[in-house]
């Protein structure tokens, strides 16, 4: 199968347009097998297949036939309801083994996925590895400087965020001098954010004005990189600074940054910091 | 000062009337400072001041006037903007002492306001003290039993808000099965209750059914009971209800139950269990 095209499991967000404009541009043979329902318009054109989340009977069957060297899983799918899951994953195997993999996190169900398809045979690779241009650079930042009270902050929503790890939960928190004001949970980063706005506005009966405050984003500890992968692009840092923060940081080599040089020119426009942070957590080789 | 009055600091939600009501009850004099804007009618009635959050210095001279034997602070405040908070306690105290104060979490700057009427010479006591029959009993149950699931889950909770304790948030969490669904912010458990339905009903286009998943609330460790103790009542009952949750767990001996009769037979009404659970972190002294 080394020879075969890139597939691409594609769900929503802009991810996915992103990793096939990059392999349009490198020449990359590749096959698109849209998500009905979660993919944007761009992708929809784009698909060689349209199938349903659960309908795993066709997904297999499209990669069957399109055997391709490699797999990756792009964007986002909401979790489906436990019964619709249940119904689709107990096809494929004990019914209480499935029950088991349902009822945990979002990563350990995505890895269940992943598992699934190595079983067969895929390869399975994430977005970061097909293009790596995408990923936050140790070192990148923008024209705006955290300053010392902010990279303090920084530190704490690095040291929560890996409290969490065990969890499965919480891929970002927003925090405020040494105040948690969010942790993300399967609603997502934008929608997070826009709790934040809503906390402080709604104390004060207006918009949030600039507070303070840092959108701190990371991969967990032992996360797998092949799904889920934490990322933030121009529209996450619109919406941090409508939350009135005064920074981003996201971790170094284990996250992705859409749209690059928009993002850290919204960032410098809006006055706003985005900069990366290096995890203490991850292995040099995991987050390359 | 042991003869004079309960002095109680009153803010927002049902906690203060109940207070009010037992002290009336035991024929135990009480003097009613309200938080102007944040108390319910009934307290505002009763009220024999009513004075902005952050007026210290009228609350101050109040309290003087009273003579209080005891202070208690009850129900919720939002947390001021940080520039109106430096304003008024610069009055007090060195300007970046409290700064580094305003800046910490919530309980930590709720323990300064309880440090600030000890070294006045108040003794402040919390709601437990002063009404014990609203705190959470050990073995307090409902008539719907937990699950083995659910228990197993209430477990995990317990295990989450024990591994926040050290970040001064999530006095509450919301989980299904293995899966962690929300974690409580500064907005509060109903507000959480409502982010957990509009996450299952906007997935499926219509209300939450009943998913199941519980509601875990416990005092963090080492939290001063005095100020911010875990409350629930009836209206968190029916929110979890509404958020397809199967059950509530909260910490025996270190939380509040408000109108516990009703409580209980609105969750068995609901379907919902409604159990007290211990606190492997809480000693058994400053959990009674």
């Amino acid at each position: 199968m080394t020879d075969g095209p890139v597939a691409i499991l594609a769900g929503s967000g802009r991810l996915p347009l992103q990793l096939v404009q990059h392999l349009e541009r490198s020449g990359r043979d590749h096959r698109i097998l849209a998500f009905q329902g979660f993919v944007e318009p761009e992708i929809r054109r784009r698909a060689h297949a349209t199938v349903a989340l659960l309908d795993l009977r066709r997904i297999m069957a499209t990669l069957e036939r399109w055997q391709p060297s490699v797999v990756t899983l792009v964007g986002a799918v909401s979790r489906p309801g436990f019964a619709a899951l249940l119904g689709a994953y107990s096809l494929f195997a004990n019914r209480s083994e499935v029950r088991d993999v349902i009822a945990r996190g979002d990563d350990q169900m995505l890895r269940g996925a992943v598992g699934l398809l190595e079983e067969r045979g895929y390869r399975v690779v994430g977005a970061h590895e097909l293009a790596p241009e995408l990923v936050v650079a140790r070192g990148l930042a923008g024209q705006v400087a955290a300053s010392p009270q902010d990279r303090s902050t920084v530190e704490l929503g690095l040291a929560l965020l890996e409290a969490l790890s065990a969890f499965d939960i919480g891929q970002a928190a927003v925090l405020a001098g040494r105040r948690v004001l969010a942790i993300e949970g399967p609603e997502g980063t934008d929608r997070m954010l826009r709790r934040v706005r809503r906390l402080r506005g709604a104390r004060f009966a207006r918009p949030a004005r600039k507070e303070g405050g840092v959108l701190v984003k990371a991969a967990k500890r032992g996360q797998d990189l092949r799904v889920d992968m934490p990322t933030i692009g121009p529209r996450t840092v619109v919406e941090a600074a409508k939350a009135g923060l005064s920074g981003i940081a996201i971790g170094a080599g284990s996250s992705l940054l859409l749209d690059q040089a928009d993002a850290l020119r919204t960032a410098d426009e809006l006055g706003l910091f985005l900069a990366s942070v290096d995890l203490p957590w991850m292995d040099d080789h995991e987050g390359r």
